[in-house]
């Protein structure tokens, strides 16, 4: 395995910019939760932030079919970006209901979610640095925090239906809000689906 | 690489028929939805359609277990088929929601999704064509042009979920239709994981 | 391919722990849904089997990580490791939402959901058995009959949503009801996921 070529930089350099376009959307997710007024015009920032991650995917998926040697097995990097984008599209397709549904308010619990997959995001940049400097087997310990976030996630979905059941009357209203909570849920869940790609990764390669 | 056995000849057979099945499927969808007063009837028969195609599966992975050589990896050829019969569930899975909740009108943006799944469907069939000739490079832009789909599904989706929130004042009407639209664009995602996976297996063999 | 190692009897021995815990919370399940009124003390034995779960996942990929030859390639043990968790988190995430959604009545659907959820366990604990017998290509028979089962789970589920459609006028309560019959659903897919990664690790190693 060399990590050496110039198309090796150029693929950790647009593996890199892809996940920080995600530290990115995560940010400003949570910024969108708290100026729940200016939803839409959140929305639209992280659609093109969105769009912006697709380009470095397709980028990614070019230059693989030209490298002749890839650094890791050339599908596990294609895995490793369609993981990637599918946390950058989980988070946009939230903020995309918090606008179209008109939600006004935050709650503890969107704010949790936002706080866990901040985390989690954090931690696959972690991955991917270590991923660049072949320390593989160090992967792991960021794989099983991301494994304990989505874990948390998945105890403020059951809080958040739990309050939200007991207290909105309204069906429509709790249609709305269940669904928030279950996006930001299957967005921890994707964060997870990276987690167990470089998993994988690292098996096939340490 | 050769595709020159008389097994491999059965074996693009057996896709190709699979494929073809998926197509007759996207189009008796579309004649579905315009025929909504015998949504039932239309219902069984894609599901008679759906079992059609769960035995190419299971006829190709028969043949799979039996060939000596393949002509490209035996577990990639069974995840495009895997992939294949789970557009096909997505789509006849919507027809039977059709029918169980008594949709008795189409809108547009039901019609819609039906004319983006049955491009999708026409670009997967023209990838295995590609895939059978050996000319793999080429299945690129029709995995492209199948992203691009998805994505109009995605919009498609926002647009009809918007309206449906503004104007449906009945829940259970709105619970209905909700997931028909959900159904929809899931089927635009799995037509997403077929091109998702022949990307993979061209970049194993390309 | 060799089974003989004292690190592939600990391999395989974790692997049938874990097949057993499923079984174990498969069997519960069927317990939890004839003693509704005891739903939160049922829901949180099952949180503790999912942990209890989560953890020979967690010492499997650390004993794969450390051994230098494994049974099978080590990506696809992970694969069918985590599958297996899948399936264990669906059942339990279903008594969860019988817990939160104070479900005080069973029905027909939700009993024949668990009763198919039970066969496609013990089918996966006869895979899991032939897999560490090396009878690959028995396997099949097994994964066939998983496949036979998830239709009948969709079977199922279509005749829930019928009946619940027709009968239940609250939407909040229909709403409740909708999910626990799709996230049993859910939990027949996930054993199916299984059987889908066990007939791919028959393929490349028979």
């Amino acid at each position: 395995m060399l990590f050496s070529s110039s198309n090796d930089r150029r693929f950790f350099a647009l593996l890199r910019e892809s996940a920080e376009n995600m530290v990115e959307v995560a940010q400003i997710f949570s910024e969108a939760i708290e100026n729940l007024d200016r939803s839409r015009e959140y929305a639209i920032r992280l659609k093109d932030l969105e769009k912006k991650g697709d380009r470095f995917t397709h980028d990614l998926i070019t230059l693989l079919n030209k490298m002749f040697v890839t650094p890791l097995e050339r599908e596990d990097i294609f895995q490793l970006a369609v993981r990637l984008d599918d946390v950058v599209d989980g988070i946009e397709a939230t903020a995309s209901r918090l606008s179209i549904y008109r939600i006004r308010h935050s709650d503890q619990y969107i704010r949790e979610f936002a706080r866990i997959i901040q985390s989690q995001v954090s931690e696959i940049v972690v991955s991917i640095e270590l991923l660049e400097k072949k320390e593989l087997l160090k992967i792991r310990e960021n794989t099983v925090q991301i494994n304990v976030l989505e874990n948390q996630g998945d105890e403020v979905l059951r809080a958040a239906l739990g309050n939200l059941f007991e207290t909105e009357k309204d069906p429509i209203h709790l249609i709305k809000l269940k669904e928030i909570y279950e996006t930001l849920e299957t967005a921890t869940d994707r964060a997870e689906d990276v987690a167990n790609t470089l998993e994988g990764v690292v098996m096939k390669n340490a």
